[in-house]
C-alpha cells in the first residue's frame, strides 16, 4: 500500500491508509487510547482499540519512526476532523532513549539555550518547523522577485585573500598554510558582477567576527544580496530593494501561509512605494519628541529604530520605512557621497517593524574614486587589486542592497531572539550543534 | 528616452531609442565607422555617420560606458538584422585605461592563468557570460524539480566545531581563539534535517583542503545537496536523483537556451529511468574490454568512468548512467551497507558523459549501527554528539545525494577545465582576484 502524509486523509474518508512519521505523543481519554502520529506534513490522531496494539504502543518510546495502517473516519472532535481507526502498527526504527525535551506540548517550555543544544531534536516541533518554512518561502519569493526583473543568480567565494571589508572582525583561515579570511559579505564581488551581468543576486552564508552577544546578531547568518548597474541615484536601488522585499512577504503568502497562521503571525503589508524619511529629518523628528539629543549622531541607535517603527506605523500604517542619506562617516568606504550635502551619503536602511532589515545605496563606480576613497582610509590599494580591475575597465553607476534572511523571519514571526529562526546558530560562543 | 536594452531593438526599428552598456568594440568596413555596443543582453552595432561622433568615438578606451541614443534600422548583414544609426553618444564613466585582455575576439585567445587572473574583466566576454547564465539556469531548475516533490530548503553552517567528516583535508578557522573548520559539506546537517522535514535540500559552498591540482577539482565549490527520509533503499533515491538532474536540464532548456547555443553545447536527454549497471560487473566488463585488471579494486578510476561513459553512450544512447553497490571500504562511514553483500553498499554514483556528477546511497538510519561505524574508524562518539543526537531519538530510513555545480556545467559545456565555470576560482595556489 502506497503511503499517503497525514494532511491527506481527509481525501480518503472511509478506505484504509498507511500514514508514516514519528511517534509524537500518546493520550487517554476516558477508556480511549490515542496515539498522535507526526510526518512532516502535520499531525494525525489514532484512535487505539485492540488491546494488543495498545499494549504494543504503550512500549514504544516517543519519536519512534512508525508506519500505521487504517481506517480513515470523519470525527468531528478529532484534529483536523479525521482519525485513523482500526490500526496495525509497525516500528520502522526505534529511538534508543526518550528526547529530553518534550515536543508534544503546544510550545517548547525549555530555555532557548537548552532548545538549541537539542536543536536536531527540538527543531521537530511544529512551531519550529514552520519558522523554517517560512524562511525557505523567503528566499523562494526572494529569488523570483529578482529573477523576474532580469537579475542573475551568482555564487562568489567565501574564501578570500584579504580583509578588505572589515579589518578586526574576519575570521582566519589556514589556507594551504597561508593567511586567508572568510567573506564578510559579497560586496566587492557583486559589484564586479554587475560590470558582467548588470544585475545580479546571491543568496549565501556570510561571516562576521565582531564579538557581539546579542539577541540580533549571528556569526555566520544568510545573506540576500542583490546589486544592479545603471541606476540615477539610491533611489533606483530602493525600487528593487522594495520589489524584493514584496517578493519575500508575497513567497511566505502563497508557500507558507499555514505555518505563519500556527504561529499567530501577519503578513506585512509592502505599498507600491514603501514610506521613506531624510536621516537628518527622522533625527530630528526624534529628538522634537524625546527630548533626547540625537541630531548630529553619525547613526542610528535601536531605540531610534524603534521609535521610528512606531511612527511608520501611526503616520503611514506602514510595517516598512526607508531611511535615506546617512553620513559618509558610519557607511563603508564604497558608498557614493551625496554631491549636494556634503559628509552625507546616497545611500539607506530599510526597517521593518523598527529594526533594521537592509542596508544599501549607491557605490562609488569611478576608479580614480576609489584610489582616493582607498588612500583617505589610510591603506594601499594592492590587497584590493582584483576588485579595482572592474572599476579601472569601465563600471557604470551602480548599487545594491543586503538583507538579512534570519533578521526578516524573526522580525515576521515576531521572535525574541534572532537565534530560534537560525537552524543551528552559531555566535561567540555556540559553535555546536 | 527610457532606455531599452540591445535585445530588444528589433521590436524598435524606425523608431529612436536609447541603448547603454559598453564599448565592445570598434570596426571600420571600407569608409564606413562602426561602434558595437555590449549590454548585459547582447551587443548591437551603432553605425557612425556624423565625423564629430566618429572623432569622439576614435578617442574612447574599450570599455567606456556610454548612452547611445538614435535610430532602429533594418539592415540584414548587421548582427541580429538591427544596426542604431544617427547616433549620439553620452559618455557615462570612462575607464582608467584599456583592457589587458581583448574581449572584442569571438574567443578570448589569453591562456587560462591569464584569464583568471583578469576575470573581472574576462567574465566580460560572451562567452563567460554564457557559462554562467547556464550555472544559474542550472540552479534554477534544481531547486523547481525539488520543491515540486515537497522538499524544503535549509541552509546549515559552514563554520563547524569538529572536522568530524574529513580528517587531515579541511581547512581550520580561528573561531575567536578556538579551533573550528570548514564544512566539507552539509552531510550531517542535511541527515539531521530529514528528521525534521523528511525531504530536504540545500544549493551552498563546500570546502575542501586536498591539495589536489588537477582539471576538475576545486578547493571551494558549490554543492547541490538533497536528502530524503522512508525510503526503500538506494534505488529510491536515485529515483530523486533522476529527477533532479532533469530538473537541472530543463532549467538550462528553458532559461539558458541562447548561451548553450552560442557554446554549441547540446542538452542532454534525461530519460525517465536512467540506466544503471552494478560496480562489480562495470569492472567485469571494463577488465573484458580492456585487459586491465580493475576487478577488487575499491574504487573507479577516471579512466573507467570514461569507458562507462563511452559504453552507456554506445550501449544504451544516454549521456548519463548510474553505478551502484560500491565496495564499502572507499565510502563514507554513515553508508549503509547491503545486507545480502558483506562489503559492498547501497551506494550509487551518477556519472555525466563519463565524469561523477554525483555520489549517494542510502545512510545509515540507527543509533547503534552509528555507534559502531565510529568505533569501527577508531573515533570516539564524543565530536559527533550533534550528529547522534538525530539517530538517538528516532530517525527513518533515508538517503540522499549530492551534486557539483561546476562539475555539471563543465561536463554540459565541455569546458577543458573546471575553473572555466567557476566565477573567481580557489585552488591550491589561487586565492584571488
Amino acid at each position: 500500500m502506497q503511503r499517503i502524509r497525514t494532511s491527506e486523509v481527509s481525501a480518503h474518508a472511509g478506505r484504509r491508509v498507511r500514514l508514516a512519521g514519528w511517534l509524537h505523543g500518546r493520550r487517554q481519554l476516558g477508556r480511549v487510547s490515542f496515539l498522535l502520529l507526526r510526518d512532516a506534513a502535520g499531525i494525525t490522531q489514532v484512535v487505539l482499540g485492540e488491546p494488543t496494539v495498545i499494549e504494543q504502543v504503550a512500549e514504544l518510546l516517543p519519536e519512534t519512526v512508525l508506519e500505521v495502517e487504517g481506517l480513515i473516519v470523519r470525527a468531528d472532535q478529532a484534529p483536523g476532523g479525521f482519525e485513523l481507526h482500526e490500526p496495525t502498527v509497525c516500528v520502522l526504527s526505534a529511538p534508543a532513549e526518550a528526547p529530553p525535551i518534550e515536543l508534544r506540548r503546544p510550545a517548547l517550555k525549555e530555555q532557548l539555550p537548552t532548545i538549541l543544544d537539542h536543536a536536531p531534536v527540538a527543531l521537530r516541533h511544529p512551531r519550529s518547523q514552520a519558522i523554517f518554512r517560512i524562511a525557505a518561502a523567503t528566499l523562494g519569493g526572494f529569488r523570483s522577485a529578482l529573477d523576474a526583473q532580469g537579475f542573475i543568480e551568482i555564487q562568489t567565494p567565501k574564501i578570500v585573500g584579504s580583509a578588505t571589508e572589515g579589518g578586526s572582525s574576519v575570521f582566519g583561515v589556514d589556507y594551504f598554510g597561508r593567511p586567508a579570511y572568510l567573506a564578510q559579505s559579497p560586496q566587492l564581488y557583486k559589484q564586479i558582477m554587475v560590470g558582467v551581468f548588470e544585475r545580479v543576486y546571491e543568496t549565501g552564508p556570510v561571516f562576521r567576527a565582531e564579538p557581539h552577544d546579542t539577541a540580533r546578531h549571528l556569526s555566520e547568518y544568510v545573506s540576500l544580496d542583490a546589486e544592479l548597474g545603471f541606476i540615477e541615484d539610491h533611489f533606483t536601488v530602493m525600487s528593487f530593494a522594495r520589489d524584493a522585499v514584496a517578493g519575500m512577504v508575497a513567497g511566505v503568502g502563497a508557500n507558507a501561509a499555514e505555518p505563519l497562521e500556527l504561529l499567530g503571525a501577519e503578513l506585512p503589508e509592502v505599498r507600491g512605494q514603501i514610506p521613506s524619511v531624510d536621516f537628518e529629518e527622522a533625527q530630528r523628528m526624534i529628538e522634537r519628541a524625546t527630548g533626547e539629543r540625537v541630531v548630529g549622531e553619525p547613526d542610528l541607535a535601536p531605540a531610534h529604530e524603534r521609535w521610528l517603527g512606531d511612527w511608520a506605523r501611526g503616520e503611514h500604517r506602514s510595517d516598512f520605512l526607508f531611511v535615506t542619506g546617512f553620513p559618509m562617516a558610519k557607511r563603508p568606504f564604497y558608498t557614493y557621497p551625496d554631491p549636494e550635502r556634503p559628509g552625507f551619503s546616497r545611500s539607506f536602511d530599510l526597517l521593518f517593524r523598527g529594526l533594521e532589515l537592509t542596508t544599501g545605496g549607491q557605490r562609488l563606480h569611478r576608479y580614480e574614486d576609489y584610489l582616493a576613497a582607498i588612500a583617505a582610509r589610510g591603506e594601499r590599494p594592492e590587497p584590493y587589486e582584483g576588485y579595482l580591475q572592474a572599476f579601472r575597465h569601465g563600471m557604470p553607476p551602480h548599487g545594491g542592497f543586503a538583507i538579512g534572511l534570519e533578521r526578516f523571519v524573526s522580525r515576521l514571526v515576531g521572535a525574541a531572539n534572532i537565534r530560534e529562526t537560525t537552524l543551528f546558530p552559531r555566535d561567540r560562543t555556540r559553535l555546536s550543534p
